[in-house]
């Protein structure tokens, strides 16, 4: 901590590792964005972004674990729950859809986060083609998570999410609190309870 | 249709056009594209991808419309209904999930499609940084459109279901027959029935 470098660039060098696994990064890229990102640890419960936000950013999560949610007639509807070394944002800044602004990103967990302002990632686009590789595969694993979401949810009975959701992201089981993961699944908390007290343990 | 070169590009034109309006192609890329693409018309009711195929393409929708379904216990759940100028797929061949493979598109018309196999789109994205921009562009509007379908599909009522589905997607309401958009709202045909006779005139 006493070398000013280290200490610069310590912080943002999950966000580098997470991206020299998708493709080399040149030193320039890896600078520029050592430079233009920031470390910000928020609470437990905080929003990341609302509504209200100028919503100019996407974000990396060191540590901890987000919900994203829609207010629907005073409703909190979930709509994903994300962990640890993964980029959320509401990447609705482009939407193709005229709709009304509505998404939340809240921290389930204290969460330490790398901000990505749009700023950035729009000047990576244009000096660095490794940052279309990149906005590629990412987008294309956000693509197939929603894809899952949208299937899961569509499934008839609570076993059946449940199940769904068991197999494809065990980890969220036992860490997100029952009144998200029960929004989550579409289902009521108390029938979640039972289901997950009976087959929670088994996966253990 | 007399001249040779005209029947060998005409086919794969809209792709072109579709691929131009997101990125301008050098004329390489183009030559590829028209070389290892083919133009196919299925009619109503035939399967463009089924968990038997090896799904090594994605299609582009030059005319008519489809539906992505995924077969629950005998059950069809219609997950997506997309038209032309739309890329499908069900893109599972690198899910992150270890799930079965259980996909279907099916044309709801008779639609013309431009076969664009991945062994293409391979090849592309190592000779050309413009396919990333591509990828990008058309992976983030299938983002939106899946986390469209999410939020859409949580609404607690059919009314609710319906007039986010009109807003967002106007142009399937008097398209798409009534038990292929009741799946996809996750609702009873009856129930929709009503309501489209009710809330449909209004948007004439």
């Amino acid at each position: 901590m006493i070398d000013p470098q280290a200490e610069d660039i310590s912080p943002i060098q999950p966000l580098i590792t997470y991206f020299e696994k998708l493709v080399s990064l040149p030193e320039a890229m890896k600078k520029l964005i050592i430079k233009e990102t920031t470390s910000v640890v928020y609470k437990k419960n905080k929003f990341i972004v609302s509504p209200i936000d100028l919503e100019d950013a996407v974000y990396f999560i060191v540590k901890g674990a987000v919900r994203g949610f829609v207010k629907d007639s005073g409703q909190q509807i979930t709509t994903w729950i994300s962990v640890e070394d993964n980029i959320v944002g509401t990447f609705s800044n482009d939407s193709p859809f005229k709709v009304e602004k509505n998404d939340y990103i809240q921290t389930i967990e204290e969460t330490e986060v790398i901000v990505i302002p749009y700023q950035l990632i729009e000047m990576l686009y244009l000096s660095f083609h490794e940052m279309s590789i990149i906005g590629r595969k990412v987008l294309k694993f956000h693509y197939h998570e929603s894809k899952e979401r949208n299937f899961m949810i569509r499934l008839p009975t609570t076993e059946r999410r449940f199940a769904r959701l068991r197999q494809t992201h065990p980890h969220l089981l036992s860490r997100i609190p029952l009144q998200h993961l029960a929004s989550y699944l579409g289902v009521r908390i108390e029938t979640l309870s039972r289901l997950r007290s009976r087959i929670g343990r088994d996966s253990h």
